[in-house]
């Protein structure tokens, strides 16, 4: 198998045997992660390594106990961070500009792409890894629990260890049309909607999802109980504030 | 020498050869790219492929006539996409409640997990990159370019071809522990920020960096030349108006 093929196998991983992950290894993972491209060689990201176990149940509440937070043997923490560059400026007779939303932006995303190549060159190595979306629901506690000073946001974070058999089946995603424009945005329509989102709703393990919720339909599954309207403002307005907080607003 | 290796020597590519890049390969790269996690496979980003000459020259003010934009033989769009998902709510009896920053800031992060395992893959088949950070800079015109609807968002910009002889040098990094906390975040006082930052600016090429835009140190370079106060805040205004624009704020 290609490497191309075998990236086109992956599937998220959130069961892990109990072999820890290596030191040299892991820093082997993030020199490699650090090789990914960044605004201006800023390198305005950093991470937060959890491995001790009572740190990871001082996370695990902001990530709402999903259990993979303290079964992982490693937990990272991927942030915006100015911080470094702004202290760097301030003992090199520069002052730095930086706490605004376009540096947050340029920070998020460069955190994105440093851990986006690690979790491929640990899937690579035969880790498996689970992005926790909660980051940004609760960055004002993970903050506190991992004392991220001024001008340093979480966006993301990632458990890593390595797969449990049996691996979980592979996700589906819908057709590429459905993602890929070409030269321009052509809105979708109710008939292109149909044809795109057709295979995923026909799939058994999505119609016993909208049955399990009592739902009518597999979007409501998503609209009413996974992504509610009241939870997204909620989560919008805290994020907001700590974005003021950390100095970027 | 292993794929890690490979992934450890990788740079950006700004010149390449007149090589086209066949469609076939370019779909597969994107199928691989949708692998990648995304939030509650929502799927939440699109990407707008522009290979057309016209597209490219309409596209390279926006990134400030950098030559890669027009001279690659593809350029491409990512977007934080919550349009696609709330016309199929639509379509289904569903209500999705997703015009708010915690569903822009997911959209995001989806599509630079997308956009970063993209650029892995494409590296993987001997094709070079370079990311455009222009593309928050001037999202406006990017929108109205590529005919983007409400509840997108244009997030980075990928140039892409087969790299032209020579390679550029790699670029340095600061060392790992730059970047790297171990259980929790350890500010940095004047003495780490020396160690840490003293073989970047001891460089050659940063050295000289420093003379050719008349300042007395590199941090000044950056504060005062590439990344102004000025140029953050006045580009912070325009990003967030975009937003309120797209229905994310």
């Amino acid at each position: 198998m290609t490497r191309i093929d075998k990236m086109k196998e992956r599937r998220t991983i959130r069961r892990y045997t109990g072999q820890d992950v290596p030191e040299g290894l892991l820093n082997e993972l993030l020199e490699v992660a650090a090789r990914a491209s960044n605004t201006g060689n800023m390198q305005l990201y950093s991470v937060v390594v959890t491995r001790d176990r009572v740190g990871k149940e001082k996370m695990a509440p902001a990530h709402f106990n999903q259990p993979m937070v303290t079964e992982a043997p490693v937990l990272l923490t991927f942030c915006a961070d100015v911080n470094r560059f702004v202290k760097w400026a301030s003992f090199r007779k520069a002052e730095a500009g930086f706490d605004n939303f376009q540096t947050f932006m340029a920070a998020a995303i460069d955190a994105m792409l440093f851990a986006q190549t690690f979790c491929v060159a640990a899937e690579e190595k035969g880790l498996g890894i689970c992005y926790l979306g909660t980051t940004t629901y609760n960055a004002g506690p993970i903050i506190e629990a991992l004392a991220l000073p001024r001008l340093v946001a979480p966006i993301t974070a990632v458990t890593l260890g390595y797969p449990a058999e049996p691996l979980p089946e592979q996700c589906e995603r819908l057709p590429l049309e459905a993602v890929v424009h070409q030269e321009w945005y052509r809105d979708y329509d109710e008939t292109a909607i149909d044809a795109l989102y057709r295979d995923k709703e026909s799939l058994e393990a999505n119609r016993r999802f909208v049955e399990e919720n009592g739902k009518e339909t597999l979007a409501q599954v998503f609209t009413d109980v996974r992504y509610t309207r009241k939870n997204n403002e909620f989560f919008s307005e805290e994020f907001l504030g700590v974005l003021k907080m950390q100095g970027f607003l």
